[in-house]
């Protein structure tokens, strides 16, 4: 069997010069995927200058064709984000457009390029917006043609109110993220791998 | 100045033979009221056979029509719920659904039953999802006629998975949860006040 | 290949004496399904008496026993609802609350009871709201353990504002909603098949 | 009385050199401000040079400060949008996001500066997704300190699918967008104005 490959598009506000909590969570599931001989690569989509619209290249310097070249190398998608006012940050919102946008192109068999592709999430917040920010994600996700595997909402949010994020609070001790974490690698790896072997055929409208 | 009315319809699925967190929330809400002389009435939903539909009186032993009744006299109306899948109970929906089928009664003076009324919610959970109900409940009071007051979502949710509730995890000492019932309280009170004296005319369509 | 088995629960407000817009649209994927040798069982929510709570029996005249008894027959769930003021039914929270509160249930074998069913959604309303109420059930049922295909959410909804729902406004002749039948009903064929030939394990913690 | 001032935030992912459906819809909101001598100001936030984070002036470029300032002159503060995947878009969202990292500034009076400031909501799509995207907006706007005046939610979206939007579709000719363009307006000019002559007290927390 070959090797599977998941991409992690981290929708931090923040660029990789500066630390940030949902890569902190994605580690974790990294190591599982590690361990599973999966090949992770991890994006910051602060580091790229994306630009607003519904198309796979608006040309002009818009860096998202080469963040998609990895979406389209990849079985498995997660799209990680951080939570600002209960819901997923507006990078996350870019992110879901283009991909969104994108969605109508062909792989070199004609066939739509998120067909057979698994997809996730991961979280993080100090606190309250996890779950509206994770249904909002995986719905949009399929939508578009991913496969959203049982359980494969991975997130940490703290005690109603300000507070300590992730890696500050320690949140990687937390038994229900830690379960979670576990889902999300083994369902998304199980999944991803049974549509290489059985890919689900195209629906044709005659 | 006549002295204001609020009612607080209260969606935890249990009836009140049982403790309810929100309930616990609420009576923190109800402390501030009974100090400004607002004269408060707690409605346990869950006690009620309230139909399902769309419309004020549904007959047939629905009892919705006893609950408007206390809607009608409130200058002030506090919907309340537990969070159950990140999301307000169903009970709590079952409330907006009949508030909604009873927005187009008038009141003896021909106006809308909810106009110059101030809405606001109290959440509780153990863990993630009050803004995904909050945004939920005030835009669905929005939108059927009430008046919104800035910060009126006093709510309590714990870390992230399983865990103890309000009242067991002495969330009443939690600083944000204590600030938003001061907020929700006076600015409802502030509100329907102003509305009271200033009563916002009907918008009518020639 | 055993035969699929799918379970059409219809949170409709309305009991099945009248006639629902829901039950229309999902007689569109019962046609393919037939087709395809997939059983069918429909069964409307309101025609039950469902007690409120969080557990798979709340005893005492509770109806929803009957009704799981269906569901963990099922190889395909299909939730459908239809939309009050942009959401989902009070019904179908109620029965995504039941299903939530069902979910630590085990089969004979030991297995999570939805582990490898498959879930999808019919959506019916005037106007707007039909994502939201797909982005909440698909998200729910994928929480607790269903699995999503893509383009699981076949809906029909009208122009802004009030007018006519589903039949009557024909929306059978919507080639969008054509195409989400088609995909609705294929996908959810071709995942439960899939997964009953090629079953995805328990992810156990050590 | 002084005369009021509103700003609307048109958050299309298009900039100014193309036409705009959600600046025509908030066209006819404008006639009636017009008309009631309010005076407004139009901006097209992909116009500017907007960065990601949450805070009121993020330097190096950043263009929001600018927008911050013409916020902080209205009375009235309208977020208008289009609808992608049914949600707000993504500039809305980092509308949002700067918006509440500005939220703890003061005025010259030591006073929040959205205190006693109203908001609303203008959106166009062409299908599904309006109330969704309304209930984001007018609670994170209610979250982070403005009044939200009852029924502030004009939209017009067209029927499930692809099809034209608002201009194209002549959504100016929908009665229940209609009914909402006159709502928002006069609704939201007359909390204003109210606000203005009686300012509600911050809540000091002793």
């Amino acid at each position: 069997m070959s090797v599977l490959k998941a991409v992690f598009l981290n929708a931090s506000l923040k660029s990789s010069e500066e630390e940030s909590n949902t890569d902190a969570l994605f580690e974790e599931v990294k190591k599982i995927y590690t361990n599973h001989h999966v090949e992770t690569k991890s994006i910051r989509l602060a580091d790229y200058h994306i630009k607003y619209g519904i198309a796979d290249d608006l040309g002009d310097g818009d860096e998202w064709p080469q963040i998609l070249e990895e979406v389209k190398k990849a079985d498995i998608v997660i799209l990680g984000t951080p939570v600002w006012l209960g819901e997923k940050s507006s990078l996350a919102t870019v992110a879901m457009e283009r991909l969104y946008g994108s969605s109508t192109l062909k792989d070199d068999d004609g066939n739509p390029i998120y067909l057979n592709r698994v997809a996730g999430t991961v979280i993080t917040g100090n606190e309250d917006g996890a779950k509206h920010a994770a249904r909002s994600i995986l719905y949009g996700m399929s939508h578009i043609g991913f496969v959203i595997p049982p359980n494969v909402d991975a997130y940490w949010v703290g005690e109603a109110g300000p507070g300590p994020s992730f890696i500050e609070a320690n949140g990687i001790e937390n038994e229900f993220t830690k379960s979670h974490v576990k889902w999300l690698a083994h369902h998304t790896i199980y999944m991803a791998n049974l549509l290489k072997q059985h890919p689900m055929p195209v629906v044709t409208f005659e």
